[in-house]
């Protein structure tokens, strides 16, 4: 699994699960009742799970997950300073939104993967529930208040724009990164396949929105 | 084990737990290596696993967790917004030393536990390396710059007086917890007993401060 390409997935892919962790958990002290911030705090839990399993797999195939992660670090950074959510409701969608264009995006990956690391990737990315819960919370908070709505949609929308952004910086940066989901990165064929590949998480996007009543 | 002062004691222990956890995550944000950030995630981590051997014990008994936590939420919710760290190494210090005043006070409670819940608190207190991690980083960053020791000497102090004023504004407002320690709360000597436990947990408190270099 040793190639630059499957270390910089890893590594992107570990730090947004340590980062996720703590921003999440930082967000569940925004909580309005107990049982929401145990909720979130469960969310978070889980986001290190997966964080401590790449961790692990990187080690034992004898890579510093430090090393892996390093490159990542500012651009995932920027990304959750730049989203910071105000309020418990935004950090509720930020988690379900980012958790879901990531799991999108990385399984959407995993197809040019090999087995075990394939394996790793699909095992997670495997939602445990935490969905579930964000969805119901998010739901009830829209029908209770109809203002609700419209800024979360705003919120939505920002998001999944911060995150082509950020992507795309990713990409031109990582040129093993892009090769590994484009046939050849020096392919006429690539620009075509990127564009596909956002296409596919816009309307993945589009439907978790949708789940909640919320225009994207 | 459903006697209203263990209900407190381990409601008290589970919110401790995860609000630990919640503020931990967040400080690992002010890392100064992404080494630093995983050594300090993990450590939140622990602080949620022992959250949840606590919740899990509670929802065994018939307890609602978050019923039991309540009336805890506004008194440590406090101590942690009059102590938040203005940086990583006082975020460092006050994980190590928070966890070290924690576990001297459970465990000084614990002898007067049934055996179950004895065993549930000692499981949730026992050290798993985090420890060495935070005493490591402190010493150095101690050794590299001796202003540090004036600074961290007084946060060290500020802690443990936060911490027996809000722990006697919590032992004052719940008397089942109070008598779960003393032999009697109506006893003469309580207020003797009282003193010795405050006493022997500045001792510790003390040792742990030496252990640094730093004077308590």
């Amino acid at each position: 699994m040793t190639t630059p390409a499957v270390k910089d997935l890893l590594g992107v892919l570990a730090y947004g699960e340590l980062v996720a962790f703590e921003r999440i958990a930082a967000d569940a002290s925004m909580a309005p009742t107990l049982n929401d911030k145990i909720a979130l705090a469960a969310f978070a839990d889980a986001e290190f799970r997966h964080y401590e399993k790449i961790s692990q797999y990187l080690t034992r195939n004898d890579i510093d997950p430090a090393d892996a992660m390093a490159p990542f670090v500012e651009v995932l950074d920027n990304f959750h300073n730049n989203l910071a959510p105000r309020d418990w409701l935004e950090g509720l969608l930020k988690a379900y939104v980012g958790d879901g264009i990531a799991a999108d995006f990385y399984r959407e990956i995993s197809i040019h993967l090999d087995q075990e690391t394939a394996a790793i990737v699909n095992d997670v990315l495997s939602d445990v529930g935490q969905t579930e819960f964000a969805v119901n919370r998010l739901r009830d908070a829209i029908a209770s208040d109809p203002k609700v709505s419209g800024r979360l949609a705003l919120w939505g929308r920002r998001m999944m724009g911060e995150m082509i952004s950020q992507a795309s910086m990713v990409a031109s940066s990582r040129p093993a990164l892009q090769e590994l989901f484009v046939q050849s990165a020096r392919d006429p064929q690539t620009a075509e396949q990127l564009s596909g590949l956002v296409n596919r998480l816009t309307v993945a996007h589009s439907r978790r929105m949708d789940a909640l009543g919320l225009a994207s």
